[in-house]
């Protein structure tokens, strides 16, 4: 249900607005402030151009644009009250801001009642370009201001991991059985070059992204546009937000589709899978204290339990975990949504809207989290991290160039039977002198290629 | 970002509440009324059943109850400001519960601070078991209160229109080619049976659903429980509620894996999978009005386009559409959250409940609307429904058992390639005498099987 | 590219499959022969009640069912070489069926050519009742004969192991942290309820994937059918099967739409998601041998690396784990598939047919793998699990009903610092005599709930 | 089952594959061809650089690389016949191939037996970095060889087509509602504009696809390599295709997870929800040829039905629907199993492979058929295009800068209830006389933006 004890005497929406809230009352869901905020840049530079091309005059231009620069800051978030769940184009949304700008121009206006909702706010513009255009910046402005700094800090904290472990031998784990030596920095390294990879095809979206759909208004083919509309808009919009958004190379497609939000959703996918193997991994070297690999310290919290005193649980981790998943079933909406449009309009638009922007907002914040509550103060446990690795059979890996795959795995089935060590058996074996295995097994060795001799 | 503006002077919370706040600033979303009002059952019960086993005290127990009651009616919502993104358990949200209703109930006490969060409000309790028991309750109430009754009456309006169009005749359409005819009832007929049978399956998982995972506690072995916990638990409650709540068969197995979450959002997905179609089929059927298949007319509940005058959209069909890809990436979440448990505790506790619970109360809404604002209103367009079916070529497959497949196929073509009827071709190959073609080609007999002569 | 090198001069097929080799030459899927064979029994049957009714002479009835019989029993497979990638009803598969069968009859006939593919061997149906027939006939034989089977012995190896290990003490783990103790056995019973539990809801599946469309030809109506079709054939299946099939209740639904086939996917996904987990634990509960957890010992079936001598993989654990990952795909390919039925069809049979029945093989064959070559040969290694469990802080749990939480945390926290045992701090404390301590610090007695005083 | 009847006499692989085909007997997949050749390019390759290190001796290099040369053209494809559900490192193929090739390569050998499958063929090997190597190089060759030239041949069709239909016009619809005109040729810009954008994303991938893991061994070390091997490796992989491979930049990071798969079949499904929505469209603007919208003819390659005589479907479209749905439940399948590796090492790599290479070669197939039986044939229906735009009301939107949103809603609303014609109306209303109608209602100036003044 929509809340309707949000609608207060000075809700500043008008007619179509409450005809919205009594035909979709549909849950709680109601958009994120950026998209909103988007909404006002968008009006904002709707109106101007509209006054350059003299299709409205200056005084109601100008009284828009003050009531969107107001929208922008914030200032009138309460004033949207309408359910996600709405039309698919987006148009209950649209004209909810139409609405709420007309009111507040008129109001400043000496001349009230002279800003029509539609005629003037919607002039140039269609829902079908402008909520699209909306979600394009709002996605845009995210991205470069909250999560691309996100992903480099953690990216680097990472990197100030690998490089203080750089030669903390441990044991290697693959198919979680011991496999031969690696070093915990190395190990960190891979999860800074994830991020890294992550943040790359990111960032490569941002192109996509930054092309807008302004100037298709009903069908993609800008009827009742003037030409140069939309090359006109994005250079108002590039001055107020110093990026570099330009008009879509085809309206037809972007209107009809939105590939590029699949695409974008396709990326962040990725970064979810990357960040739940990195949050399991931490989990897991973190287990214990006393029954677990206890490779790790994380940091303690909080009380892990309400009902074993003294736990500490790997919280951040599961934080993280948790949206991992939720970003990989957006995705799925998103992909489920992409894939439903029908000739010149997908009615998908705010669902994918509200799936991509929550996406987006829960991989920076849990990003931000993670690295401040958990990555930043990991601690290795090094006397754990050596004895695990001296344990380990798998050194026996670095002998088979030497005595072959089949006489090496002889050794470890006996060591293993035996409880023995693979020094103890290779001597046995009377296959190496104990000089010799000194000389030849040697894990600080075993963790990079051999120089050619 | 948890809304910090939340925390009034007046919080009810306590120190690891106000802790969680500072650790899981991650996204707007807190948990919906219906899983705290469920806590509350949870919590209420325990107390009373703690109190029949002597492990607390009356005068406590009695506090505790009365302030569960508020939380239950929903009139302590205010005090619940946590994050869905915390730790993988709900620690912190439980805790949120203990330490609200300790504070109400030692308010209400005259020994101030004698009620501890942990001590008493958790006695016999933890996280593991005593948040997926609120999950579960909260899932209950909602299908048993809400979707089940919902999912009849939009069953029943199909089922009604099926009566009312019961021999309206129409061409069927497969591939979307024109196909025999049908009528429109037959048509309708078929929602209200994909409804029936979702809501079947629906029912069919309320018996595993109202299996909770009380008195496992920590691990499942009911540590820090006397017997009979449960089992008492459950008698509480269903006096409550006045349904049929059992403890699992497994308590194991209930907190370390949620399947059944995943089979009812299965049941879920498999109810989006119909309404998608349903509603996409109305859409396409309403399509025009001049330009499409015009079938249908559906009530006209708002203007359609901010910039095209007098356009009319089937918005309830594409709300309902988007809800159902929404449901339909829930579902993908669950899963993945469900398949990800390890040993003795799923740890994606808190993104499955906020999953499901949205799945449901999306799905109740959208149905409705859907139900209220379109379905009620549909119209029948009879004078286009029979201009289309004369048209159709289709009506040749009822010749078929007499001048064969092949035959038949000709006709067709030709008919097609002359833009000419059926009728005309026949008659033109010479294949039935004008009265023949009359006896055979009626529309009305091609609506069901012949009887056996 | 479908495999034009099939193509022999004894092909059995007609023009229409020849046709349909030449435009759908994509991927290499084939449909599974489990559906080449219903669609046997689909011909065997309508052929027989065909001939009950008139509709065809009793010798080319003869004719089609020995060709089906062959069919049937697998002795035609090599004759459908065509691509799953086709019309979306499946329309060419099933001329492909009637092709064969005709040539077939006609070649065991005395007067050859005078069965036609069509007007004899598809009497009485369509591509869009025949095709989904055949593959709910061929889903139902699967989980009858093949996968029912299959989880009950997994689910009894299960609870055999749960058997013998009922008391066999080791650390429960929550978070991946150290919790209060569990038994072995408790934590296998966890594993057989799950099957046991997704068994149930399989069957529950079968009622309504038993129901066949059967009967309802072109778009539901039956048209050229004669009535009493539907129900003749069931009875002809039932006695060739010795199963419960019926016709469905409402052809309209039955043909436009594949609820069923996407709610028996939901069921399967619940299955995979449990597997997916048990799978999963079993791995972590057999890392090692020395760096791991250690609990378990799994066979060796085969040597695990290629480079690391002597190395034992949990093979069948990432093979059942690989299983269940195409499960959740193919269940949202299935998903995708079946809510995008439109009007009197859905047009995503072959897609749906393939998928559903590679996870009914798939999970089959896996869970049989899986219980032969690992859960069978499971050891549980005892000195490991006791060692574990002695060192475990988490069994301070007990005490907090006597001492409280937050002193129970502290002492917790202190032997956590100085690396000693629960008892030494204790003791330490003065909290507890040494005899009081081991009266009250049974893990025996903390693996279920206390019988009350 | 695996066909255990493939295996003949003759068979090439050796002990390790036999024991393999024991222990996976799991469905009736094994990998495609392109996996197995490219493992022969590995092969190839390691052998070449093992020499060049003096690692194995000269003439044991040269029978490997014969052998390897066989397995690249495609030769030895029947000595491959296990299951893709096996070990998750795909250990039994990588002995598969090893055995394969040592048993040609001896038997090539004056000095029989000295070839050693892990000795030689997977000398500076493991399973660990050789399957995903082979897999990218799979990958890659599929893109450049098939994928791209099939996606730009589509993408030339859909301009040809928009090029000739650029001035056709008729009526645009957004919510399946009639709306403002558009041409044809706007429409099926659209189309082309889709693949384009969606061949950008996939060929910014192939960067990060064209990084090898090989080089890495068991754990991302490099052990039991000898520095350079990596790059010398690719050099002669280079020489061998003319592409552009080179070392991944963290072997850690490219062992443990397959981000680089995740993110490339995310690519893919963007592409897979651009196609469906294509495919869609065409179906549904094809749909009638009597009760449809009947704007385009499609070819009529095949009869459309079973039953219904002379039916034309559009199974090309169908056929590239279903790709779509397997191609998105692929991704699911390769997303979950991206998500869940663990250290150093991801064992999902053959579900992954399976899956991504399937969705490859199904895309590429079906482009090809889709173009070549399909979009290649397409026809206007020219006078439908026209007769739908004459009846439109939406023209209506023209207007609205000179009259107002809301007086033009009101004429709409009046022609849809009179059955009349926007003309009609306007004149009735006396909004304007027939002269200015006639010049301002110019559907052919409502396809783009009006010239300033």
């Amino acid at each position: 249900m929509t809340n309707s004890s949000h609608i207060s005497q000075h809700a500043k929406w008008g007619k179509q607005t409450t005809i919205a809230l009594k035909h979709f009352r549909v849950g709680t869901e109601t958009f994120p402030a950026e998209l909103l905020h988007a909404y006002g840049m968008v009006k904002y530079c709707a109106a101007a151009v509209n006054q350059q091309q003299d299709l409205i005059s200056s005084d109601i231009a100008s009284a828009i644009m003050t009531a969107a620069q107001a929208l922008i800051k914030g200032e009138l978030d309460q004033h949207f009250p309408l359910s996600v769940w709405q039309s698919g184009s987006g148009t209950q949304t649209n004209m909810n801001v139409n609405e709420v700008l007309a009111n507040i121009a008129n109001h400043n206006l000496a001349s009230s009642n002279s800003v029509h909702a539609n005629d003037h706010c919607n002039r140039s513009q269609s829902t079908n370009d402008s909520f699209p255009t909306a979600l394009h910046i709002a996605c845009t402005l995210l991205i470069t201001r909250e999560l691309l700094p996100a992903l480099e800090r953690l990216a680097q904290r990472f990197s100030e991991k690998a490089d203080t472990w750089h030669s903390l031998l441990k044991s290697g784990r693959t198919h979680l059985q011991d496999a031969t030596p690696i070093t915990l920095g190395q190990e960190f390294s891979a999860f800074a070059f994830q991020i890294k990879q992550a943040t790359t095809s990111i960032k490569q979206q941002l192109t996509v992204i930054s092309e807008l759909t302004i100037g298709g208004t009903a069908v993609g083919t800008g009827v009742n546009t003037v030409s140069g509309f939309s090359e006109a808009f994005c250079q108002q919009l590039n001055d107020l937000t110093g990026l570099q958004f330009q008009p879509t190379q085809n309206h037809f497609a972007s209107q009809a589709s939105h590939d590029a939000v699949v695409q974008l959703s396709g990326s962040l996918n990725t970064l979810a899978t990357a960040l739940n193997k990195i949050a399991s991994d931490i989990r897991l070297l973190a287990s214990g204290p006393r029954c677990g690999l206890a490779e790790l310290h994380l940091p303690a919290n909080e009380p892990g339990s309400s009902i074993m005193p003294g736990k500490v649980n790997p919280s951040q981790c599961e934080m993280l975990n948790m949206v991992c998943a939720q970003v990989m079933g957006n995705h799925t909406t998103i992909t489920v949504a992409g894939a439903q449009g029908q000739l010149q309009l997908n009615t998908f638009k705010p669902v994918m809207a509200y799936n991509i922007l929550q996406s987006l907002r829960l991989l920076t914040d849990a990003i931000v989290s993670f690295d401040t509550f958990c990555v930043q103060g990991i601690q290795a446990n090094t006397p754990q991290l050596a004895a695990m690795m001296d344990k380990s059979l798998m050194l026996v890996t670095v002998l088979t160039p030497l005595i072959g795959y089949d006489k090496a795995a002889e050794i470890v089935k006996i060591a293993a039977q035996n409880n023995t060590t693979l020094r103890e058996e290779v001597l046995n074996a009377g296959l190496l002198t104990q000089n010799e295995f000194d000389q030849l097994i040697r894990p600080e060795q075993m963790v990079s290629p051999k120089t050619p001799e």
